[in-house]
């Protein structure tokens, strides 16, 4: 399809647009993601001004049949987004008035703009990709909490600075994220309902002087409201802006687990292996499996911050109002949630899929320093000391292992009274019993006595408690897609009752 | 003060630290921001220590003595946190240490590690932060809605490309910004919550073995509930990207407003004029009055972008756990904080006490092309024109104009329809009367009929909408507060019953 | 094109690759962008192994037609990137071995690894994008010098803050602006010769047992060397966050030009007007000329810095060797270089083509206070007055004046003079004439002394010595370009000696 | 010291700086790094202004004196930026007035404003710290080289991915990072250059109307020419950008090694121990011994990130000319520095003295399955496989082995052939002795034949040439501190002979 002379806007402008200026001006290739979303919006459009009496059934009519039947094409493919277009509202408007003459379709944008248009096809295009993302994130939860349960009791060190800090479960660790994914999920939700808003009728800037009815256009498009304030409807993007922000810190998160999960499928870790359909080969080198889907979700993580840089930056400083920066805002904002999305979906799986190595994370922890805390404090309960003397204590006695290359399971009561006389100066009384449990990787965790320790006590209480937690987050999306789905219904009806009136 | 020989957790650590290395560690610097806080998130562990067993009832009371002695010293500047310590937490601790013995000054650690203690200081600080910001912005706001008041007639372009759009209200424009702001507020409400739980318990990593109460904590110092999680409570820290993510968005909305101020204030605009007290000179030329202050926060706002990427980028990819690398987070957060909200507050001065030129702005708007829009689509309605013909018809007229710098204020509806014929080839029927009231730059915004549109009656249900919607915001922040000082007397009488026992 | 049962490097890896993962993993989306740079390393590749006896002639006969034949389907459009393949570098392969069998194909990949070739393709591709870059900054410099030149005289005010300061030349607004980009045109010229290094032959990341030379395949590919040690190889790409850096701080600098402009084309300032051809319209107001090409310049130059800042944080804090990290970074350079290559051909345009309005620009130079800084220098000269007297004795004009209303052309000596014995308690000495000249805009100028000041003298003697270093700036890159024309003939001369031999 | 009535500069401009308002704009703080370098540059332009007669002899001996006492003051610590001024330029200047009165010291600023005044500044302080790093580089550079040749011969794992890739050479990995820092250093080098160019002599954007010589100011300040145009002299940060850049690339790559020994330093990887002093322990786990200066240093790689984003984002799009936006720059130049020199002079300590623990590595290596690869070449080089062939042979290997959790060193030449026949469906001719060396980890090395691979002979040469690269280097900042030496006796002379004439 083409524009006709020149270009449908330019009315006062003489000539044609330069070739390399259209090229660089033009936000066809970006505007597919928004494609249906522009259409749908432009038939809400016209169902409210025949509502308003600014068209006629008849020319509504028409016109609604000219974009139905435009919609098809897209979804099956037969037209495609391209031209000497500006964008995809000249295009879709173009269309109609190709369809229906200029008389009747040139009325499909009164009282509207591509300032108010643009933002509303953003909005309608941000709400479904973070449903989407949401829908990812409760898999997510669902993958990080299952495998907490079957793996409720598997041992393994928690790290501090890669160092070995503590025994504990892989299941506390992988609860933990899954704290962090319902934070995450809470932001988008609240995030959710600030994009979630009509920007339309704001028309260029001021409003417009015809009898729209903006209400109308928010309920036939299921947005919560109208953005009131017209200049704000055309000119603000702090809610992408937050969209992004939010997936943003999901990725970062994630990155985290991706680093663990790549350190741990080391040789030298091998405390996960990832199943072959979901590891690379090297070209070159016959022994290796890679964990290539980690390092690109690392990545990607770095890719969504830049992104967000990008989105900022462009915001920042430009006038108020609609300035033509922020349509380079689209791709950015689409292509970070297609990562997050698919990042999200893509970590599930490996979650789910991964085969956690019980023995090997428990050898390790066997033969780790890492009881070190524990025997300071049952020597602050047991023996007196304060934590100083203590800590102290137990420093002198891993020195003194580290000396003889042996870990704290080879060490004895008797070393540690040795110790004690020399380091505090005094005769200790420890009992044999905790000494040998304390000492012992697998009993250790049970002394634990805080809220929200790494025990299986604590660890029960929690998955059972964000069971419930990962079905309220999956409650407020149903509600929010029963709420979508019955607003889509009835612009259907609309919509019908144009098409074929009874 | 000084750490003694080699630092006071160097128990299996040999040497002391190397100097360069030490300095290159140590965040003494940055933790002034914390003093008061890890103090009193100290006294909090010391009293329920105590109210557990843990710590003598005699033990208490000498330590939170010392702690108190420390606290009035550092608001009275008698102390400075300086010397050979790592941070903040090693600081207080060997100052109890040297007050009151290792033997019990020895014990104030139990349970605690500077994992959970850190996290719980940022989060102390953190929350005082968005407070401070909060209240800053109700008084932008304020500032906002009265200017809006006060100008509410004032007519102003409205701008779309840094191009003459549409004639409408100063307070229109002020009103935008507002909306802008109540959202930022809510964010940082919503974001508030998040942050002010209580990491503290978590110790290490994994939880501890000695009987805490983390609730006690908790609630003593103000929080509405504990991390519960504890790799989550001492890993994570989302809630400190969220905040300053918040804060960024405002700024970048921010840097907008002064960007416009900016060019309000040029010459050739001259739309505003900043108080002398408000404005800077040359050192060289003295005709200048410079408005550095909105330059500045329009590179606050840059540089506000810059320390979000350097939170995200150094939180992106480090393995879960307490990493070093969040330490350098710490001061990246205070200094996004303390821009924004040194920000809003000069800003709130400069809309307050900015000179607005009636005059200027109403023959600017006066003498534009403005009401070209609201020209087509009064052709829509008493012409029965399509907006597309409408909008070539009346481009035709600006560019017939243009060509001889007339505007729109100076043609005739006889030229209207000349160009008609010529462009449309047909006649059109337009009243005379509409025609003068559209072409008159303070009739023209009287046209609008849409929802939130820059009309009279339109802001005045805004101002009145919107004074509800501050004084909501008010309301919250106030209950925050007042929560805030209940626990805060609650915490001073448990204190105080330790100190002055009856 | 299918990769056969499950990936060709999956030799130890028993099943395929799960479809979400391939999806996720796979680069042949980007890698259409070093296609054809793919295959002619591979050839390159091919000669080399001949050459060194690890292929007999006939295999890499059969080899190098199989690439050839390649080469002409991707020009033809014949043959698209897709299928089931990771990249690029497994489809090339797979294609010659499904055309040359598994015996003779399965050869090809010798002595190299994806690492290395893809570091190769990256290099090869960046390459043409820095010399198509500095083609078309040659064509924005030309248009920057050409304007000055036709433009020598018209005067324009020179800003600071957005406030008049001084009465210059447009000429020495358009050369400040040449000299940026000479040096932005050295940055890429010194980071060129970093980036066109080879560094095949380094193989998987420790180089290779097989007898490769590597400087034979650096000649045939018209490196200036190869990247010597094998690890710097495969892991770094310091070359490319370099260019990327240097393309963003032109972006940078462009954005400035592109404010300029688009406040310049306010109806407000009113210096420049753009060609309809470079401008765009509004789809609803029919007056509105909008500088979008300005706009979606300054964006761009924001969505650079997001780019470079993907960049960095995607390489940071990954280990040292190759990691799947790197793969992310391909589209990234590719986007930045495209961006910044079209900015700079479209603002070479606009410079061309706008139309600067001399007459308006003289007048609100003439209508300004901007002489006043030489006239403070004046009365150094003339009435030996210190600066700060001066500036002070000034300060009070232009505060008197603005007082009234009045400009400084419309002030006398007279004014001066009362003001002097009011100011500073005493009476000047100052003459007439210098006076009248001085508050004269367009001589103003010509009092200027200073080496590269806005004076014509200054302008000209720059105009004159800047085409010189634009010839440089071109016979460098003719050098480039012959040296890689000549490697260029070697290396099909090599290639046809394979494919048809004497 | 106060600035007097209301601010030196405020000719025109009625009434104080508003406090809040001073507070917000004031940047004495940050020009605390730039004290010294504004004195200088003072005096330096004093004595041209002496020279072209634009100030008498007796004059200038006054100022400098003045000035030359303020130094000594700013030395020893007797006097500090504070006070009501705006920055550094109007405390001197206001200085030299309350020292010699307003009728001489009211000259000193003659033909100068803040704009250029400023942008020497920066420069000359930003020179000082691209000195500084080099020099730090040079260090590192040697800490790099020297360690290498120390463990030439020490086996070590490369990694892809995190996995075992091939044995190689710890000395080969040091190389790899020298040869980066190299190019670090170059690209460092490069920009001096463009940074070491005086802009004083501009004015405030247009230049001057006294006689200035700009040739001789560049000449007593050490620079090598000025920046001739006087918009781009007060108006373009493009020198900073780049050197911040530059710097973030180091700084990136760094933070590569820091994750390498990060790694490397846990218990599972074992291969490097780091000496006491540069380890930190834990609060509460006497067992710790945490790499923190490494994870510090991999978080101010992060910090580096976002300050060149914040430096560019503040550019970006600001109007030509000075605008208060570049004042904000400043601290995050020095920042950037500052960091990056601190982090290469900790790195160089940490590579000369940790522990790099040979036994561990070697055993590491040796029970890899690492000379997969080696034996994949050997195959084609011995037994006439193809690539690919040998591959799938190899990676069939590892896959039995593996089952059996054997490693390569467990496998016999009979396996490989009895896979051989299953796998490939032939019999192999394969040399024993070859099979034991191959997968004997201390041999593999030895097979490799390409320039710049991880073997010993190309080690030994890559150690010597770098030697003398380095060598060079150092020449090169010789030469640059040489002339810089030299200009500041020319300088000093000068400045006797005003201060003590003949």
């Amino acid at each position: 399809m083409s524009s006709g002379e020149g270009g449908l806007y330019r009315s006062r402008l003489g000539k044609k647009m330069d070739e390399d200026a259209l090229s660089y001006l033009s936000s066809l290739n970006e505007d597919r993601e928004i494609f249906l979303e522009d259409v749908e919006g432009t038939e809400a459009h016209v169902i409210m001004l025949c509502e308003q009496g600014i068209l006629a059934n008849n020319e509504a009519k028409q016109i609604l049949r000219a974009l139905e039947d435009l919609k098809k094409k897209i979804i099956s493919g037969e037209i495609e987004l391209k031209g000497d277009f500006e964008d995809v509202h000249e295009f879709v408007e173009s269309y109609v008035i190709s369809r229906v003459g200029m008389e009747i379709g040139g009325k499909v944008h009164s009282g509207r703009s591509r300032n108010d248009q643009v933002a509303l096809d953003i909005r309608l295009r941000l709400r479904r990709y973070i449903l989407e993302t949401w829908r990812e994130s409760l898999k997510l939860a669902e993958a990080l909490l299952s495998k907490a349960e079957k793996k409720k009791e598997a041992l393994v060190l928690h790290y501090t600075h890669l160092q070995q800090a503590q025994v504990g479960y892989l299941s506390h660790y992988l609860l933990s994220h899954l704290d962090h994914l319902l934070r995450d999920l809470k932001r988008l939700e609240e995030c959710y309902h600030r994009v979630n808003r009509s920007p339309l009728g704001a028309c260029a800037i001021a409003g417009s002087t015809l009898p729209l009815n903006r209400d109308r256009i928010a309920e036939l498009l299921g947005f919560e409201d109208v953005v009131e304030n017209s200049i704000d409807a055309v000119s603000s993007r702090d809610f992408a802006l937050e969209a992004v922000s939010a997936a943003t810190i999901m990725m970062v998160n994630l990155s985290r687990i991706a680093e663990d999960l790549i350190i741990w499928s080391s040789s030298e870790f091998g405390y996960i292996e990832l199943p072959d359909d979901l590891a690379s080969p090297s070209s070159v080198m016959p022994h290796k499996k890679n964990p290539c889907i980690l390092e690109l979700l690392r990545a990607k993580a770095g890719k969504s911050i830049g992104l967000l840089t990008s989105l900022l930056t462009m915001t920042k400083g430009i006038p108020t109002g609609y300035d033509r920066d922020l349509q380079e805002e689209k791709p950015v904002i689409w292509e970070a949630f297609k990562e997050t999305r698919d990042s999200i979906r893509i970590l599930a799986k490996v979650i789910e899929k991964m085969d956690f190595k019980d023995e090997r994370a428990y050898e390790a922890a066997a033969q780790s320093f890492a009881p070190a805390i524990e025997l300071a404090e049952a020597l602050i309960k047991h023996s007196k000391l304060s934590l100083r003397e203590a800590h102290r204590l137990v420093g002198a006695l891993v020195a003194e292992l580290h000396k003889s290359d042996l870990m704290l399971r080879d060490s004895s009561l008797k070393l540690l009274n040795e110790l004690a006389e020399r380091v505090l100066g005094r005769k200790i009384d420890f009992p044999e019993d905790v000494f040998a449990r304390i000492i012992d990787a697998s009993e250790v965790p049970s002394f634990r006595e805080t809220k929200g320790a790494s025990s299986i006590g604590e660890v029960e209480k929690m998955i059972e408690n964000r069971r419930k937690r990962i079905e309220e987050a999956r409650d407020s999306l149903r509600n929010i897609l029963k709420n979508l789905r019955n607003s889509k219904e009835k612009f259907e009806k609309s919509l019908e009752s144009f098409l074929n009136p009874a």
